[in-house]
């Protein structure tokens, strides 16, 4: 089935014009100041856009959705998942495939895929986290970027004893991502030091969600940036700092970067609008904003959105973790270190942005864009298919209400967590009309497609 | 007459395709993979891109034509300075009106306009310098963007006494250029710090080229930027650093940039491939290469293309200013201070970006084209007109030959001036065929267009 | 007479040990592990120091007594405010000498001097302000350099059009004081863009005190020593910043060190414990907390804590300026840029110090002692007779008692101003026994001694 | 026997003036501006000063001299390595303990302490080794720390599988330093890092000494000292960063300073007058310039010596490590990795820091005496015993001809390696005598001592 938009302002990173634009077969076929319903196919479904904005589907370059953790697992499946993500305007978004330390890489990806596949209501990537790096894994990562089309690397500097590699590991995967062309995504912690914190405050009663924080300070994620650029430095590789959460960790960035360090840096949207004070609510309720790294002082956040305006952090992600309040983030009530981390994210992203972010002037309508479409598909090799409007590109689009006024809550949410870490913010925005490859799959904030419609989307190495 | 360029492979700032491109009456007009010969109107110019780059036209945001100085002229005039930024590629530049410290600013406009017109064979538009701010000289200003279409100043914190603003000043034009949504483009250099340095070396007998860059060293630079950027932090103003030559100046800018001041950074030719060794040539030679900020030590080069690779420096300009070596440059032979500055560049940017930056792999394909042309039409409010390869804009395409290899020459060179900073160095890659608007202005390094028909580019302000 | 502290724990900037001290004839004549009564002078005074530690005394290098302010005086004279300087354990100060643009710098001097002979009841010096550059006055500042003994200079890049010198004399004075071995001590912020901001801020309406802070946030401060230390590297001048009062601020001098430039950091004690909330109190109380640089954020007070414990920052002053609340501070009801700028800490400087910082840990003994005595008088050329203690220097000594616990108030304080910032705050540690070149001037916080007692301290310049 | 020194200008860290020192029973008992030889022990010998500089010994904080090393040892024994440094004007030195990683820490102390004993001709103290950290390593370092009185800790961040520590144990090491008030040096090079560099270089064909600094460029080290500085930040612990070579590992040093972490800097001397040119030497000459960290590039050097001009950098040491050219460095003849390490400078010191740095005015007698001496003794725990001239202290003294031209060489050396890595340099200034403890060791550069003399000094803990 054909779709006409007509009279939107079209928004992309660089663009900002009012036009018609017709989607057929999956794919955007034509963009014109007028197009004629005489000209386009019969029963083309017609969308007027007058008064709001058309951007490019929103993209989240960071999310979990299937997620083992201690025995449970996160309460998001990629049916809801996606769901919730379209409701907000995100057409497709990049799960972390998380292994454990003696998983096949090559079973953990069947096994992630397997997952979306056919419960996806939106497209999908992975990342292919590198938490093994003997010769059988090296071989299967290589055949996961180069045969399954995953040329997306994540690595662990935290989670000690799980998750993390050695630096003589590092180095080598660094090396083969610089081989294959791949770009290493990579939370930039310290494992160790966080280690040995926990097990201090635990030691010394600290036990609350409030003590999350003290337990790996900014100095710890400064330094596992530090130490990855270093690496990235010798190695030549593609680094990608995700949920980069404070002053020093993007100045670290920048500043290899001036030296010729090839990094991107991706914030997180829970950083970018709350602050430490959250995880100090009482009664327990600090742990729903729980998350790695931490919520940090406020004044970071200034840092974060200045580094936005100027195009110095790249984009905007949401790291969604959907650990239920109850039943999950409570197993770790006797130590925060047993709090499943994360604050799902994955619907309000958009909303939150255009209200803290765009209505107030931080960042203008193309930074956005950018930041939450753009730029995640330029980096991740999905451009120009995703990320931008323009003829051949895949009619992902997002009709937006730049005058709704709503509220954010549990009781809107589509995913299965059951809270939400904004319950009754006052947002302004909303997307209209949500299409995927050209067909709507939300609107108003409602989900009205096909689940299981979503596509892989496999990629090429583009970081040589 | 229309124009089809065929087979190129095309790139643009963001994109790289093959693709045929077809032009009429000024724009583009049609890209597809294959425009058939049957399709387009009979006489059409047919090129053949194959094996070959079809880039957008450079643009030069930063030069200097009509130049009066110290009762001298710069060489070029806009015919020979047009000729030459084509046959090397580029084809817009933005001139800086320079009237003295009484002139009245519409006259200035109005000399430097009646300059270009008509004798320029590319594009063309202005920086407006503000050397005045008195209530007659705002008026004038207002006037400027709003009905002339010149929405950018530039200032010059250096220049003690001719040029220089006092701070007083100085805020007012930020808060005016804030409230026009104009851009200020600013040469920071501390001029009251140079004038003592120079009369200082001066005393010591110190009068070489060799003391040029003593006279200015970079601490100098820094302290500009980082004043300039002080009171665009507190106005609100959108600057842009020209030729920003040293490590510490770029890191001053970003510094600012961090905080949520809006600050462009510019780079120029001679700073990215020249050193200061060049101005201690024996036989006054050294004052071909005195320019302001000076030529720096090696380094800097280094923070200069990574800079432009991560995208912390958003473009290459030339800050051409062409004085011949003899009887110009060699008024200064008695005492630095009175060499006219310039290092002309105007028609060897591109090959030289291309064969010290691509080719080594500093900077890519898409950061060449960003650079050398996409940034200056955004930043500067010609874009998409400018600046991009799409239907609608401006016909200004360069066709570019990867495998040419050639060596730079006063030979070759179109610019007036008497000495080629470059003599004798090795280039690869040409502009093989050069368009403005759709008419072919150059081909394999000569002129074979039409003098005068380049066009004053009006702009609107964006910088709110 | 000569005086016997017994047993006390002796704490220099370098040494911590236990003996007895012997002063006659205004110096220490002897430090021994036990000196017995015997063997000394009849009629010695004797203290016993058991429990107590024996400081050096305490210099303040940044006061103001005399202080003419738009047709009012500060409220202290050289008694009020020596006595309460010495019930704090202060026995010397060096007061700015502070002329108006168009004052003879020798009358000034002359001036400022006879304020304090024979009122002050502690040892003075002054740094001479250069507010005027022109040939008569660099006469008289050599005179005063060489002849008086003052070889200090102020300079104030803040106060348009009143204090502020242009850059050409910025560069000339520097040079001055280069050739004559004179320190320049200088207020770092930029005199137009506060001026400039001020104006904007009243014409909006924002008038009240807690908008003295907006008006002049910290990137004009660093502007200003990035200014000053620029200039500073080009001369090689000596410099010191005044109030140093946030971190960009001391990021910026630590940079200028680390290229070469020779800069001394000055902390004041406002700033080490009070922040920017003070000046927000309702009902105009804000006035008593207006100072310049005003008083910051928090977070700032922790870098200057940090700067003290690595001794990037060399000094704790006062720039103790007395203003009355009412009459006085009350003159800006209507505009905060009339709000006479001060925070009274001549008296409570060591016990604050003493409290914030020895006491949590954040500095150690010999730290205070470095900051709050040794460091000014080494810097200023009064080392090893003031500043330390050992045989031949003057003896001016505190003996501390650690184990006090009080509250600081307008009740006990010996400064004629009408307000205490500090009122009610709780502290530890007073001086029991200050004395001045051998007599005791000050007991348990009160005065004891003879007012007038107090003698100009005449240096040598020692920053060639 | 007693000494008494006439008529020499006294020169301490922080003092300058005349007098004469005289000592008797190991100690200085009195110093007075003249001190008759009637008031003396009879057969004192007196030196004449008049015309020269007493100096407090100097003290080298880092040397190697029993050094076991690839099956092979380093040349020098105590005997001669103490009378080089003797020769040169250094009284006492530091020595690394450096056991292998299973070795027990009390029979490395016992080890070395035997080596020393009764060979070395100057005072000595040891720098504890952690390269293991389990339970019955932690019990012996605590009596290693408590029982022998060597409270400082020495650790290496590089030498990859023998002497690094884990980041847990790192962290504990810390914890435990903390608690027992040691300060931990050490060497901040990331050593998986350089292991795969030196392995892909070597792979390469990268085989000569000029491929050393490649192998471990800047941006290793300055990881290492981030790292290390986060570690001591979250654990409380003082460390010391030895060796520090580059610009940016001295920044991110200063940088952890400013935000509370306890740490200081020492240089050495190679690093401040070498550059990494000498490695690139043909004949494989430039083995003998091989050192970890690498010599650097020229502009490092103007960082260090400002920074110690700023007291930013505490020390100047040698990190002698004297291995000879044939027969040991040539044992790296086919691959740079077996090259043993170190530039021997143990006799050289003094003399290369007065020419290259006091002479030139870089920096001034003071700090000169201050990062020789005296700030080695306060951070080791020796002071004042050491380190200053003041009745009581060990009578430990240099008497400096400053007018002293000569020509460093393997000739006049009297460490027992085979070459001088300053062969031919020209020197101002030399210790015409060298006290340890009141006897003369040196004379004119000869030694005319006793071997075997030397004392272990033993320390305690100060860093809490």
């Amino acid at each position: 089935m054909a779709l006409l938009i007509k009279n939107g302002r079209i928004i992309t990173a660089t663009d900002d014009y009012t036009a018609d634009v017709y989607c057929e077969g999956e794919t955007i076929t034509k963009i014109a100041p007028s197009i004629d319903s005489g000209s386009i196919a019969k029963g083309t479904e017609v969308i007027d856009a007058a008064g709001k904005y058309v951007f490019p589907g929103f993209i989240d370059p960071h999310v979990h959705i299937h997620l083992p953790f201690m025995g449970t697992c996160a309460k998001d499946d990629h049916a809801s998942g996606s769901r919730a993500a379209l409701a907000g305007g995100t057409t497709s978004f990049i799960e972390m495939i998380c292994p454990g330390p003696k998983d096949e890489p090559l079973d953990a990806f069947n096994e992630w895929k397997s997952k979306a596949e056919g419960q996806a209501a939106c497209d999908f990537s992975f990342h292919m986290s590198v938490v093994r790096f003997d010769e059988s894994a090296r071989e299967q990562f290589r055949q996961i970027v180069t045969i399954e089309g995953i040329p997306s690397f994540k690595v662990f500097l935290a989670y000690k004893g799980a998750l993390d590699l050695s630096d003589e590991d590092l180095f080598g995967m660094l090396s083969l991502a610089k081989e294959l062309g791949v770009i290493v995504t990579a939370h930039c912690e310290n494992a160790e030091a966080i280690d040995a914190m926990q097990k201090r405050l635990l030691a010394e009663g600290k036990t609350g969600p409030e003590w999350h924080e003290p337990s790996r300070p900014i100095s710890v994620e400064a330094d596992g940036v530090h130490h990855l650029a270093t690496m990235a430095g010798l190695t030549g590789a593609h680094i990608y700092t995700v949920h980069t959460s404070c002053e020093p960790a993007v100045r670290t960035a920048l500043d290899a970067r001036l030296r010729g360090v090839n990094v991107w840096i991706e914030s997180v949207m829970p950083h970018l609008v709350l602050d430490k004070s959250a995880a100090e609510r009482p009664n327990f309720e600090g742990a729903k904003y729980v998350m790695s790294p931490p919520l940090r002082g406020r004044r970071h956040q200034d840092v974060l959105w200045a580094g936005l305006a100027g195009r110095a952090i790249s984009t905007i992600a949401t790291d969604h973790a959907p650990f239920d309040f109850k039943g999950q983030k409570d197993m770790g009530k006797g130590a925060f270190t047993k709090i499943p981390n994360g604050i799902p994210s994955i619907q309000d992203r958009p909303a939150l942005v255009y209200t803290h972010g765009v209505r107030p002037g931080r960042i203008d309508l193309h930074t956005f864009v950018d930041a939450c479409s753009t730029q995640a598909a330029r980096i991740f090799g999905m451009y120009p298919r995703k990320g931008d409007i323009r003829v051949g590109a895949d009619a992902d689009l997002v009709v937006w209400d730049p005058d709704f006024e709503g509220t954010l809550s549990k009781e809107t949410s589509l995913s299965a967590v059951d809270y939400n870490a904004y319950e009754g913010w006052k947002v302004n925005g909303r997307a209209s009309a949500v299409t995927v490859r050209g067909e709507v799959q939300a609107k108003e904030g409602k989900f009205v497609g096909t689940t299981g419609r979503g596509r892989l989307i496999t990629r090429e190495p583009t970081h040589f």
